[in-house]
């Protein structure tokens, strides 16, 4: 099956890469060409004229990219191209209004909306997570494609639930992020060893993912991504916009994006989300302000 | 080693039933006799007079309390019976300062503050894990009867450091709990299907155990404990107090407060804490108060 991507970043690079590996990258596009280029010549793939161009020249065309109005600029400079029969998977995280707007830009083409988890480094081993929102049919005519770059398919509903899907998961994170690193931080007021609580409190009922790939490495100062602090903060934008069309506001959510702009503001935003621990040492250094990132 | 058990709640008593079937014990004691009186004809265990009573005829007490207050005033009633070489555990978790006071009022006897977390299965089964304070000779001394009740035995420091301990891990199940509560709210909003909520979120970074063995739970509107919405509020409590001295308020400890206290004025004290389910429901219902229990 032809498939183009469309997004060379971070997550992008990778996907494509494995979709070459497994014989079926037709064309790639990028809104900056120099990323284009550098793929074009690691991999001798073409680089499309235009997102329309890719369009008519794949089967199927999968999207990697930021925000919102990206993703529904690029479907109206797919639309020349688009065609029966294809396939638009968007692997982006969006809101779940703007999955189903670009669903219905996608005409006439099928469009799945596909955010995944796992970060660079399930990409690169084609081992993502992916959460689908679109009909059962299509994602089962393109499978043996989204098994090139995801470990694991979940269909979760019509056009708009694998978004939504997404938006669950990083309110969950959010929450264990605070979870863990203001209990370590407690632990480090209270001058514990760090590697056994770690050990003692991953092994019961807080247990979490979080705690033992990121407790080690937090504790020892150490915050290279993983998952960088301004895009799950772009995610959780995304998740109060969607609770407060419940008329509510999720406590997490609202305290997670104040932590998250005061660490931007203070120049890491590039760092993993576990940089949410100095915010909570700083509540027991009583010294106002971050120091600024030298 | 000449064992006695004081406090026979839910957690004393199976971990007298251990120590018994393991041959080691000698006496028991519970502040209401009823109790003691049960576990004694169940088992054929002798009741002891009086606190003193018991530890004049063991060489190791092993307590098993509520409060504060309850551990301070065992202590003194053990006092007449306490002599050198004996050692006194208090599983019971109380702050790190009564821990404190406790070992300097057990002297003679040595004293170790072990809380344990896994609940009142870990203690049926004897795999509690167990984060103790005080001295490595003493531990090391006692180990054979400590690994009849507990599956892990973690030293953490000199006197108090069982209890901080306990205090960090009761942090993060704290912020845990409202992590899943509040994903799991939203995405029974979102009208998502949950049980493959809870299979997605929980393969990634936002897994952990609380998900895993309370999500379906709490989604069918079961909240058997478990671990119990009182006690969890109490350990909290400490956990704020321990925070104070340090002049600093922990946000998800101050939060998870005020919603447990919300819960049990509504008669939920005796659910499992997954039952904070209920207030981030609640956020979504735009409804005013709980629905008293019936």
């Amino acid at each position: 099956m032809k498939t183009g991507v469309i997004g060379l970043g971070a997550m992008g690079a990778p996907m494509a890469r494995n979709l070459h590996r497994a014989g079926c990258l037709e064309r790639v596009w990028n809104r900056s060409p120099e990323k284009a280029s550098c793929l074009s010549s690691e991999l001798g793939v073409r680089i499309a004229d235009s997102p329309a161009d890719l369009a008519a020249a794949c089967e199927l065309v999968l999207l990697s990219l930021s925000a919102d109005d990206d993703l529904l600029q690029v479907m109206q400079a797919l639309q020349p191209g688009l065609h029966c029969g294809m396939v638009v998977v968007d692997t982006s995280t969006v809101s779940r209004e703007t999955a189903i707007r670009a669903a219905a830009l996608a005409q006439p083409a099928e469009f799945l909306d596909a955010p995944v988890s796992g970060g660079t480094e399930g990409a690169r081993l084609g081992t993502l997570v992916m959460m689908v929102g679109g009909e059962a049919a299509v994602i089962e005519r393109i499978a043996p494609v989204l098994s090139v770059v995801a470990g694991r398919v979940e269909h979760m509903g019509p056009h708009g639930a694998g978004q939504a899907t997404k938006a669950v998961n990083q309110v969950m994170a959010a929450g264990i992020n605070q979870a863990v690193t203001e209990a370590l931080a407690f632990a480090t007021a209270l001058q514990l060893p760090l590697d056994k609580i770690i050990e003692v409190a991953g092994g019961g009922a807080a247990g979490n993912w979080f705690l033992a790939h990121r407790g080690a490495t937090m504790t020892q100062g150490q915050f290279d991504p993983g998952f960088r602090v301004a895009l799950h903060h772009k995610d959780l934008a995304i998740c109060k916009q969607m609770a407060a069309q419940f008329d509510v506001a999720l406590p997490l959510v609202e305290m997670t994006l104040i932590h998250y702009r005061r660490l931007m503001e203070a120049g890491f935003a590039d760092e993993d989300i576990s940089a949410l621990f100095r915010e909570k040492r700083r509540l027991f250094d009583n010294n106002g302000d971050h120091p600024k990132k030298s």
